[in-house]
């Protein structure tokens, strides 16, 4: 009456404290585990950018009027403030004690991503090209394994409608980020109400649920035997444009 | 170098169609698979609605002049559009194919959450109380098997700003909805940039991973060993108020 149908793992990993200055890759640290065909390597965003020496510090940065102006305003560091101006595009919603942006990739996202926790000194803001990060790391890991897996970076965003942040893919390599599902029937032979499906995301989401966001120190985590496509996805495809977006 | 710290299991799982019209509960269906303490049981909207006895037959829907009206707008049949209406506080976007409402629970998704896929006759809209379901199908399989468990009730929806659906948690039970995790601190000792975390919803999107959203006939999923809290969570409290939102 009951039967099993698919069983899917995930696998939260502690790896050490990543500085940049490591004399190893991601690729070769994650490549340590005895990774299988199809397994999905989730990478939290701070170790990506971290691992990219992404971080800026405090004393180098110069705020603008505009920046120490908004400071007050939202009651963070001008220094904070001038790195989210420079990570965004345009400033999506304004509030007393928040902003949000569409960043340089198109993300819209408190504070364009740009992170102060999780790190010893500096100011981090997302990887500068995620979907180009994710395509490295797993370049190198099927290099050392001759694994061939799927990679995605994912982030925790807050989002409308909705109390809490969630896992998001903003980077995506070696498997399906947008899965469009058109034209496929449901059980009873009629097309499908929703077409497309976040998958990348909800990959992410899934990750999320095991890294935790506080100190758990789990930022890596092997999805294994998920039934999704393994393609040429990319984290690009899962933003709406601003001129398909009726919310903006 | 890397400590395997977290085993989640995430077990799909095929159980008949369900029609309303069986000589058991969903409880005690989904009982008869070996449940273990902490288990959480994420079962598809449809399965609920439809053990419910929650799907409105066509030919007994008088669609109103509004109704009619809009249904030449959005390219659907008049039946259905009335249903959307009947579901709905009010429309918070409407385009030329497309109807986004506030359901009477508060959820703003497309359609006011109504279906017409996977059912072979009749309309089917969301759970009346999704909480109220999650909560005495949790109650039945804790009098049957004596297992503490958690049970979310998921859907597909919709989102602005990035493209696909992505699972949410509508109805909560036994397990964290909201997860407040302010004052906890980073691996630095700062506190956390994210505080309010939406775990039923990322729990949520990880059963649809496995759940696809066509004909898997996968609408039940177990989550094994998912390191989130059980309390008294719910669906509700992951719904952000008109009053609270930026982009509403």
């Amino acid at each position: 009456m009951i039967t099993e149908r698919v069983k899917m793992e995930v696998i939260g990993l502690e790896i050490p404290l990543i500085s940049g200055n490591e004399d190893y890759t991601l690729a070769e640290l994650i490549s340590k585990y005895p990774l299988k065909d199809k397994d999905i390597i989730v990478i939290a965003e701070t170790v990506v950018s971290k691992s990219e020496k992404n971080v800026i510090l405090k004393d180098t940065i110069k705020p603008s009027n505009e920046a120490i102006e908004l400071s007050k305003k939202l009651g963070k560091e001008p220094e904070v403030v001038q790195v989210i101006l420079d990570e965004s595009n345009e400033t999506v919603r304004l509030g007393p004690n928040f902003i949000v942006t569409e960043t340089k990739h198109g993300f819209v996202c408190a504070n364009s991503g740009v992170d102060e926790s999780n790190t010893s000194k500096g100011i981090k803001p997302l990887p500068k090209n995620p979907d180009k990060s994710a395509n490295e790391i797993r370049k190198g890991i099927e290099e050392i394994t001759g694994k061939n897996v799927g990679v995605i970076i994912n982030d925790s965003m807050g989002r409308p409608f909705r109390k809490g942040s969630c896992g998001v893919a903003i980077g995506v390599s070696g498997v399906c980020g947008l899965w469009d599902r058109k034209g496929e029937k449901d059980l009873f032979g009629r097309e499908l109400k929703t077409t497309e499906v976040g998958i990348a995301d909800e990959l992410a989401a899934t990750a999320s649920v095991v890294m935790g966001q506080s100190n758990e120190g789990i930022p890596l985590v092997i999805i294994r035997n998920a039934p999704v496509p393994f393609n040429d996805g990319t984290g690009k495809e899962l933003i709406r444009k601003k001129e398909e977006d009726v919310f903006r």
